[in-house]
């Protein structure tokens, strides 16, 4: 297994590993969006949210909010988004699951939004009750 | 108490309900990025990852994850991104805790990959050493 995140969390290669447990790690982004740009990681290797077990996401996610609560209070950041890419065409890049915590501060010049605005079309609101529905009984199946 | 995603939760303005729980609500967006673009939400109103409690997060990232599965299967989506947004400084637009479930497709033009990569800056390491040193002992007190 080639995989760069189970090495990090092995230690086999350097990084600036923020903590651990039994299920979880978070370490920084080398390439980070912001001061304290992040990383959590289930331990053990799984490619993305339709594979990881809810036990870990659950880890993880619970980890996620309390780092998210120290990088605010020790950076003085003043909000943070949380990031998953599952998936090629979803633009994941290291194929073992990771929630990306990018902490924010006015005026960082990010912008996600402007990009954000330019991609949205509004939608037929009839168009999108119908597919509610046929989702919907998807999900009792 | 003035909140969107409160009267949307309550039905008490029109939206296209996917399904809801004890805890949990999910609806479509009505300006989706991609086909199935939604919003998963906790029915008690709470700001942000920061406020929402654990339980409640749990609850959400559960329903999260089987609503992904279920729009891959049944939309052909070929992943999703998981995206949250959580005070001012992170561009959170309405302040009621949601998670976006935003299903991708193969040139679906959403190159949310080019924003990422024209934002980031390549860390000094050791900066980033010093600075795990520094939040995980914030973590532990």
């Amino acid at each position: 297994m080639d995989c760069l995140f189970c090495k990090i969390v092995k230690n086999e290669i350097p990084s600036a590993k923020i903590f651990e447990n039994e299920r979880v790690a978070a370490f920084f982004d080398i390439n980070p969006l912001t001061k304290g740009h992040c990383l959590v990681v289930p331990k053990d290797h799984y490619e993305d949210v339709f594979s990881i077990p809810l036990v870990d996401l659950k880890a993880v996610i619970t980890d996620a909010q309390k780092l998210a609560e120290t990088l605010r209070g020790s950076l003085q950041a003043e909000g943070v988004n949380l990031v998953n890419a599952s998936g090629a065409a979803a633009e994941q890049s290291v194929f073992h699951f990771h929630l990306h915590i990018v902490p924010r501060y006015l005026n960082d010049g990010l912008e996600m939004n402007q990009w954000w605005q330019s991609k949205v079309k509004p939608a037929d609101p009839e168009n999108l009750k119908k597919m509610a529905e046929e989702i919907s009984k998807a999900i009792k199946n």
